[in-house]
Formats: C-alpha cells, structure tokens, sequence
C-alpha cells in the first residue's frame, strides 16, 4: 500500500535506496513461457545511464536475475531482479544531512517518516528509476509478442524544441545516437552547446518528453477510473521531477472547437481515422491508432551555483550543491517514460483477456 | 478491477449508464463518527448541474442514502448512495444507434466489450460524473474536519483566460455566482458571449480548471509510485474529456532554469518556502504549501454542426447530433475536479495515519 | 480496504444494514455479454429465506438490478443490486440498544468504531448475507457457460449426521425439498424432531455444510498465498457463524499416514486419479477433481433461553433475547455457501485467462 | 495479483524457486522507526530447519538485508531481504523431470502454466515458507511494540495428541528445546519413537499446530469479507500441506446448543468474558480476549515407500521417491503458522489507525 508497486495483474514492486545495500523490482503475473535473459534487461539499463549513447556499457549497473526464469523462459513465479550498488562514500554526504535539498524529498521524507536516509535521497532518488527500467525490460519483451513497440525521445531541452515526427529532421534511428536522445542530428548539436552554457553557470535544465506507442490494439483500457490514459499519466508523473502530462492534442485542445478538435474518419481505406488528436485514446480505451503523450520535467534541483536551503533546526543557509549531477536528466528519463509505458500497457493486455464471457 | 473502484482506504465504486434505471456509489472505508445528511451530498451535485448557479436547486437529481449512516452520523459500514435517472425516451437515441459519435467511447466500447448500451453512452457518459460528486461530498466533509479546503474554478473557457488569485479582479466569492464557474465578473461576461457565439455556430468549446488546495499537512503521498502528483493526475485524467494535467510551474517548468524553478526558503518567518513552483508536493509528499495543479479539457464533442463519422459497417456518414449538449461542460467538471481531488486526499490521510510505528 | 469487497476480478462489494433503507451489491468485473434477469437472483435469493423449500416465494426481497445489464445480457460495466428492507419497527430493539449480546458483533462493533447500529446487528446482521447470494447468482451463470456447478447441503445439523454422497440414502434432489436442505428423507425427519426439541426449550443449533463443485478445469488458484483452498477458506469463514473449513480428507488428514493420504493415479482411463483426499486441489491450484470442503457453523446465538450479558456500562444482567430466531441457520447458510464459493471460482477462471503469454 | 503479495497495509511479497538462485521477500508498508536487524530475521529462520532446537545454528540460509534499514531503523522504505539458495546438483531431480510427484502441484502447475521446474518442486516448495518467515519476523517485531505476543505448537504428531495449555504437563518452554515443538517432554518422546517408526517404514506422517495469540487490543479485523478469523484461516490454509482451519471450539460448536457455546460474560471483575468458545473473534473482529485456532497438516506427500505415480506422458508408474525427506513437516510449520498469524495482525493493526474519524 506504500506505494512501491505498480499495476495490478502485471506487478511491479520496487526496493532500495541509492546508497543502500542494492536496488531492485519483483515482477509477480508476468504470464509463464516469456523468452527473458539477462541481456534484456541489461540492455535497457544501459540507455538509462549518464550520457549514455546506445551500445556503449555500464558495467556498474548489473543486473542479477534471482527467479522467475528457468531454461531461458518465464516459470509464471515471480521475477526478481536485483542490481547492487556500488561502494560509495557516505560520508561524501555529510554536508546535506543538516539541510534539506530545495526540490527533493529531503524535508517532505523526514516530516512524513521521522528518520531520513540523506544519502544521495535515499528512496527518493533518481536511481530508483533503475528498478522500472528493469521492470520494463520485461513488460517490453511481453508486449513485442503481440506487436507493440514503444518509443520515447527529448522532443525539447532546455528551451530548444526538437523536431516532430512528420518534420524533414526528424529520425528515428538518430535517438539513440545521441547522448539527448533527440531525433536529430542539428537539434543535438544545439542541446549539447545550450548544456555546455548551463554547466558552466553551475545550471541545470528541464525538457520534454514525447511517447508514441505503435501496434496498439483496440481495447486497452477500462471506462471509468481506470482508463488508458488516467493511468498513464499516473505512471509518467511518478517519476521524480515530471511536473505535467498531456495526451494527443493535450492543453492546445482547450483552445479549440469540437468541429477542429474531433478526429476525422478516414475515407481512403488506410485505417479507422484520419488525424489523432485524441492521442490514440476514446473515452479511456485505446482506439488502435497510436497512443501520443508528452511529458514535460523540471530542471534538476542540484545545482553547484549557490542557493539558499532551508536547515533542519528550521535556519536558512546558502549552499553550493556538489557532487556530478546532471545538468538535466531528461535525456535519461526517456527510457524511464517508455518503462513505465510499458508495465501500463501490460497490465491492460491481461486485463483485456477478461472483459467478455 | 474493471476501474470502478477509486481509492485504498477511502474507497469509491461507482455504477450506472445514463439511461439505466439509477446511478450511485458505495464509499467502503468511510472512518465512523463523521456527520452526514443527504444534504451534504445535494449540496454538491447541484454545482454540477447544466448552467448552474449555486442556490438555485434541479429536483432531478436527487440522492438517497441506502446505508452506512446511522442517526446522523457514518458507522464504519459502506455508504451507499443512489440517484434515479429520469425516464428517458430511448427512442431519441435510435439515430446514433449505428454510428459511432466522434470523441466518445461509442466505437472502443463496442470493440472492447462486444455490446453497447447506445442511449447516451451508457456508462461512458458524463453523467458517470454526478456519482464522482456524491462521493466527493462525503470526502470533502472528512477533509473539512483536518482543516482541508479544495476550491477549483474555470480558469480559460473557449479560449478566453480569467484572472489568477495574484491579480485584482479574482474573486472567489464570484465563482459559485456565474454559471461558468469563472472567479471574476468580466470574464464571466466575456465567456458568456463567447459561448453564445460559438452556440449559434452549432459549435462547442474547451477550457482549463485550476484547483487549490489549502490546509494540506505535511506527509501526503507516497514516495515512489503512488506519489500525490501521480495519483492526482490519474484522477483528474480520469474525468472524460481531460487531455493533461501540470503541477505548480508544470509544462513551464521544463523551460526554466534550476535556480529559477527550486522553491526559495522564506525568511521572513511566515512559512518554510516563499515561492511554489512545486504546486506544494515534494517527491511525491505534500509539503504543507497549497496545492495547485491546472487541468486542460477538450471541446464537448457532440456538436450540431454536421460531421462526418463512422458508421458500425465500416462506412462514413455526415451527421449533426441533436439534443441538448452543453456547449462547454468545463463549468460542469469543477466540482468533479475537486470531488476527484477531495477522494485522493481522504485516502492519503487515512494511509498517512500508518507512516511511523 | 474496510473489507466490504470480496474478488479482484469478478470483484464484488455489498452494503448495507438490516434495519437500514436498503441492502445491496456492486458486481465490478463481470465479462460482458452474459445473459442475466432479476429472475437469475431471485431464484437464489428465495433459497435462502428461513424454512425455505425450493418453489415457494417469499415476496418481501425483492431484488432490483440498477445497472450493468442492457437487454437481457451484461454490459462490462458494473451491476447493481439492491433489495429494500421492509418497515421493521425500530423499538424492537430498544430492550437490546444497551446490552452486547453473546456471541455477536455488538461489543466488538462498537469497541473498533465508536457507534453502533443495535437494530438487528446492522451490518454484523446475517442478513448482510443476501447481498453475497445475489452476487453469487450472477457467478453462478458466468460459471454454468463453462460447465461448473456448485452444490452444498446441510451434512450434519444438531449433531444428527447425514448420508455423504456414497451413501445409497443420498440424494441430490432431495436437499431442495427440505427445509432443512439435508440431502436424505429420513434425515430431514430426524432433523426436523430434533429442532422441533430445541425450539422448546428456547435453545438453538449448529451443523456442517459440505459443498461439492464438479466440472472445473485444472488450474485455477494461485500457487502462494492465494491458493485456491485458502481463498476458499477465507470466503466460507467469511461467512457470520462459521468457524472452521477442512478441505478434501481435512482433519481426519493429519492422523494418516503419507502412503494412505497420497491420492492414487486411477489405471483405469476413467480420469487422472482414483481417490480424492486433496479436494480437487493440489499446490492450491484445481486439479480438475471434484472441489469439496465442509465447513462448521455454530449454533445461533440469539436464544430465548435466558442468559448472562454484558453491558454497555460494564455490568452483567440476564436476559431471554426476543424475537423470531432461526434455531439453525445452517440450511440459511447453503446459499451463502455456494455463493461464496461461486465468487472465488469466478474470480479465479478470470485470473486464469492471464497464466501463459 | 499472482498470488505472491500478501496484506494490504503491511504487505508481503515474496519470491524464488528452491532450486534457483534465491529467495527473499519485499515488505512495503512497514511502518518507520522499528529497530531491526539481520539478527531478528535469522533467529526465527533458525526454528524453521529441520529438526530445528532452538538455540542450535543453521549457517545456510543467511538472510541479508538489501534495503530499508538505516542505522537500525525502518525507513518507511521497503525491506527487501535475501537468502541464496546453496548450491545443488539439479541432476538430482532428473528422475522426476517426467512424472508428477502425488501430493504435490507438480501436475496442477503444469497444466497451469505450461512449463514447471521440476527441482524440488521450484516455486511450490516448502522452502518457500523461508520467505514468509523471515517476514513474519519483521511483522513480529512490530506486534510486540503493542506488546501482542504469538506462540504455536504441535498439539498434535503422527496421531499422538500432546496436552493442551489447561493441562499440567503442558510446558510452554518446553516448545522449543524439542525438535517436534510439542509442549511437553514425555509427548516429545512418544513422538520421537512414532516418528522413527514410520520412518523406518518409508512412511511419513501429519500433525496439528494449534496457535494462541496473547495482548491482542479490541477492533482487529473488519466485519464483512476481511474478518480477522477469515483471514487468518486463508494465511494459514495458504501454507502447503495444510488441509484445514478452526477457530475457538472450531468444528465441536456444530454439536453445541447455543446456550453452551455462547461464551459468558465474566462476573468477577477480571476481564470481560469468563469463556472463549469464540477463539478471542466476534463477528469478525477481536474481542481482546486469546485468539486460538487450531490448523490441520496433511503427511509430507514425498515418501520412499514406493507408490503408483502419473507420468508426463499419460502412463502410471511405480518409484520410490529419494533424497532426505522430512517425516513430518510439522514441526517445521510452527514458526510459519506464527509468521502468517502475525502478518495478518500487522496489517489489521496498522488498519484499525483508520477507523473512526
């Protein structure tokens, strides 16, 4: 009930703190004869991590499967999967376990638990979202079966937008080129340079991030509380630093009329619909066009230009925050959006074998 | 499972199709000893009535209170609250029989569930809402007793935005006097006349709620998956009509800079932070500042002006859907905003109760 | 969470008091395009009347279906149930407003929530059984289409056994001509002696019910903690009165040696095994046997003969509780024992659907 | 919902096969500031081996902590705990690979999902209990700040009854200085030689563990599907082998008049009831009084006298089942029927916070 699982027939619990023993996610209804090795998972890590161009490796971030799987295949047990994490130096941490973090859950942990783990946020962590990217590894693997794929990119950081699908620049292959993951060649030189800028500030950035779900079928989602994109949007604002979410035409649909915001059938033959501004998703039920969502994330709270932090005896003091932070995690968020899309679809998928006699 | 069901502790079912023979909702964790009378719960679905201005009473809606209440006061045991629907002629609905009506759940239902109740949408109607508001009511008057307000309002309509609490002409008071629910007098003309506009076109319109919440303690939500933002944004996104949700600086966040962005402490005495980008959660926790988080909803999509759809044997059909439908029914969905709003956090503060040992 | 809902995909949720407006159920889950009308529920609701003889109609319980079903078949989305309890005169009650009485939920009730519906034991009535039997009805129809069927009977009432299955005086068709829902001639005139005996001497009865389901597929239940005899076990002590359940050779298990206790392999081609001390269950998952289990109830508590109390303010007094009282509420219990039974395996066919990718 | 999560609030979720790589547990919900160590875990683990003496070391099954715990407290996070599975030579289990061990879910697990780890029966083991063990031990910990205490025993072994705590010769010390956990010297020694003696035949045997749960506060449990006695019995039927649950005077009230089972009140000051046929639960809820249940076990299905088995393939077959078997599970089941006992009163615990207003 603590809110470390997610879904409810494909489910996800998650454990650890950044500076503890180890992180890791027990998978429970991943339906039994699923092909899953280590590498699918590894995989995945591998673009969560700092500046990560796909293909190079992390060998820190190795992930352990401890059940589940036998021969190769999904035993219909549960999977755990377990990646230790490294010796670090607590006491590099000294410095903040008097104050709390502007942007983190420092103060908001302590006032709700009584006892906080100040190292590196403890649960509250970036690195949790290792353990859904672990998770999704596996809800990704399931939903390849039934020909679902799903592609997240920065489709802007630090103010500079990036291309969009239907635009000349926009490529798909150049995603997981680039340490942003923006689909572009131009957009990534100009991030990298607008990046360069902040760091030397002592800055950081926030961005967006768009999701496209492919292969959708008709179906997924439940009516009323449940539906596809209620859930999805819980999934996507779980993680740490996502300050909003829209689905298909999203806030600009507020603005619109019903006759330019209704999708329009298709009369060619090529499909149920001709434009989507629903974002793939009626009356919370996918209607088996592609799902379309953006994320949008704050910069991140870290920053080494000097601000001013609240005390735990309730004082004031200014502080410079140091260590290796990101100067925007938006770029390693990506796999992240895509992980928890992932577990969302797959928990549908179950869920839509049930609804008829 | 099939999404009924909203909330742990303070749990909500909701059933009934617009055309069936009644709605309601069952609340099945209520704490005991809180006073409740029917009028509670009028009280509310009254705001949620076409045009209305609070006072002025519609005798259709009328709930009553099956169980759960004893002598004035709840018992512990399942509130059960139904609302008979009018007798309705069905026969109204014969024209839509066979079309599936853009924006609504006509088609994904039927392909999801093989059967449809084709009389107004059944269970995907908005008036599935009216059940949000009797529930709602009842958490309201749970939330009241711990010092909680909710206030939400329509803060853009067709287009046209209304003042925010920091300017002159925002009125609270004036919110519940003009049917659109808008919090200054001007506005509510100019949204008047816009409406009226766009009525004449046989055309419709969308708009942005804000909510905020006031005398939230510390320590709501959980830090991982079931963060307050999450479980705020699938509950507003599960409101038909909704297309996104951002929290405090929400979808500006992601252009600001990090020192911009983080909460600055206050040092004058009068609070722990001076500023509220973070829309008073922390990592998932509330942080005891308001909260305030802005909804964006699409245009109603049943319009007058005629429109192409797609027909249940595959073809296409121009047709101007009849009846009454409101033109806008983002005044309706204030209080399903803050009813949804009132039930996340009567279950957070239940749940806040088993922190520490 | 307050425990008034029952399954998790076939999920069910009652409310109601017994001297409250009304009492009822919420079906959320049930598969669309099931064939369902009021006389479905009835049929089972009048079983359960005190007395009750298959064929005779009490008139008083009246169920209604609120939604969820659209001509003649199920819709997806939830059923609603309710029956309306009769005007009952309050002041019956007054002699007990101010004693716990032995052996039911007053005391107990009222020490967890601080207020109490003394009328007939409010939600601890046993008429909050209805509710479970109108839900088991629509269970029942959803587990006929796969051609499961669930029978109990009273096997043992006032310490009179009666004939088991084997036996050449058991008879099926016999257990719905009886009050006393024995599966024998003979032993409803010994029963019906015995009560007459206790009647008069202002005492009351216990008894087992045996229940025995045919035609389930192999594997329904969850390896771990849901088995499928522990979810068994659960719903029947769930049941006011019950208190034990033993499944297949039960307690009777624990003294037999493991060469007697294992089931043989049946060599004839006639199925896999030739015996059945499991109860059709093995690893808590069906095993495509017969289901049986027998569960115990305790006598009524509420007897005329008069008896020691507590009081509200601490006191003992002698009391004789009036009132019409079942001397046995085994028979009552049958349905509610089928019922519940029909609840787990519904859920559990559902759930089935989601083992293999 | 694969059945491996057990609770709500303070919920369990266990994992691994007895051949794979580990078990271990995920506790979510746990409440922050409880002191625990490793040490805690391991000292009940310990009474688990075979042949356990409490006191006595078994080096093998060494939990580790991976999360949750920071300088000797809860978190508030969830604890994950660990225990490697040591090394085995699977080529041990190629003689069952084809055939179905009776008694076990070999047959049902494979039917159900298709695929089975045929080593030691993987997920279905009754190692699996290590995991709800180590949890329970947590959960132990946090009942005994509310000073609730848990103690089972074998009250019953290979047919040979042990005495009852009324009795003189009942010890309760003497419960863990034998290995059959039975609650007196010369019942350990009858015990000894019937067990050598079947054991000598090939044989195996079942037994009885009855459970007394002393300091339980009044309001544990809720009335309608979620009675404490309701979930107790599905924790405990949910451990393997165990064929039946009763409560209080369990399966003899059916035989009782009301008058004899209804418990009476105490008149001599000292407590509130003189009797406790009712097993310290009334209507579902604690009474405050002992609760005590009594649980029945079936003998350990694997024997070495050889028996008729099903093969893969549809065949029948003679083996004698190899490898070091327990003659009785029995005494190893005690500390796990404590560990369930104690979950299910850890969750009610942390629920009762949210009864009244």
């Amino acid at each position: 009930m603590s809110g470390n699982t997610f879904g409810k027939l494909f489910k996800v619990t998650t454990f650890g703190e950044s500076h503890g023993t180890a992180m890791g996610c027990v998978i429970d209804g991943c339906p039994a004869g699923l092909e899953l090795s280590v590498d699918d998972i590894e995989k995945e890590l591998i673009r969560r991590r700092p500046g990560a161009v796909y293909g190079s490796r992390d060998e820190k971030d190795s992930p352990e499967i401890l059940s589940g799987v036998f021969e190769g295949k999904t035993l219909g047990s549960p999977i755990a999967i377990i990646v230790r994490n490294s010796n670090q130096n607590s006491k590099d941490y000294d410095e903040i376990k008097d104050i709390y973090r502007p942007g983190h859950a420092d103060y908001t942990w302590e006032a709700k638990y009584g006892i906080r783990d100040h190292r590196g946020g403890g649960r509250s962590s970036g690195r949790e979202t290792l353990c859904r990217v672990a998770a999704g590894a596996v809800a990704k693997k399931f939903l390849a079966l039934q020909g679902i794929t799903i592609r997240a990119w920065t489709s802007s950081i630090a103010g500079i937008d990036q291309p969009s699908p239907n635009e000349d620049d926009f490529d798909f292959e150049e995603i997981e080129r680039n340490p942003f993951h923006v689909p572009g060649k131009s957009g990534a030189e100009k991030a990298a340079a607008k990046i360069e800028e902040l760091r030397a500030e002592g800055e950081s950035a926030g961005g967006v991030i768009t999701c496209l779900v492919t292969g959708v079928p008709i179906g997924l989602g439940e009516p009323v509380f449940e539906k596809l994109d209620a859930c999805l949007a819980a999934a996507v604002i779980s993680i740490g630093a996502c300050k909003g979410v829209e689905f298909g035409a999203g806030f600009a649909a507020a603005n619109m009329k019903g006759s330019e915001n209704n999708d329009k059938p298709c009369e060619d033959g090529k499909g149920k619909f001709a434009t989507n501004n629903c974002g793939g998703i009626l009356g919370g039920i996918s209607s088996g066009q592609d799902i379309v969502f953006r994320a949008a994330f704050k910069p991140t709270p870290s920053i080494s230009k000097p601000q001013k932090v609240l005390e735990r005896d309730g004082g004031v003091k200014e502080i410079a925050i140091k260590g290796r932070h990101d100067v925007c995690i938006v770029p390693r968020a990506v796999p992240v959006v895509e992980a928890m899309t992932a577990l969302v679809l797959a928990d549908f998928l179950l869920l839509s074998r049930c609804a008829k006699v």
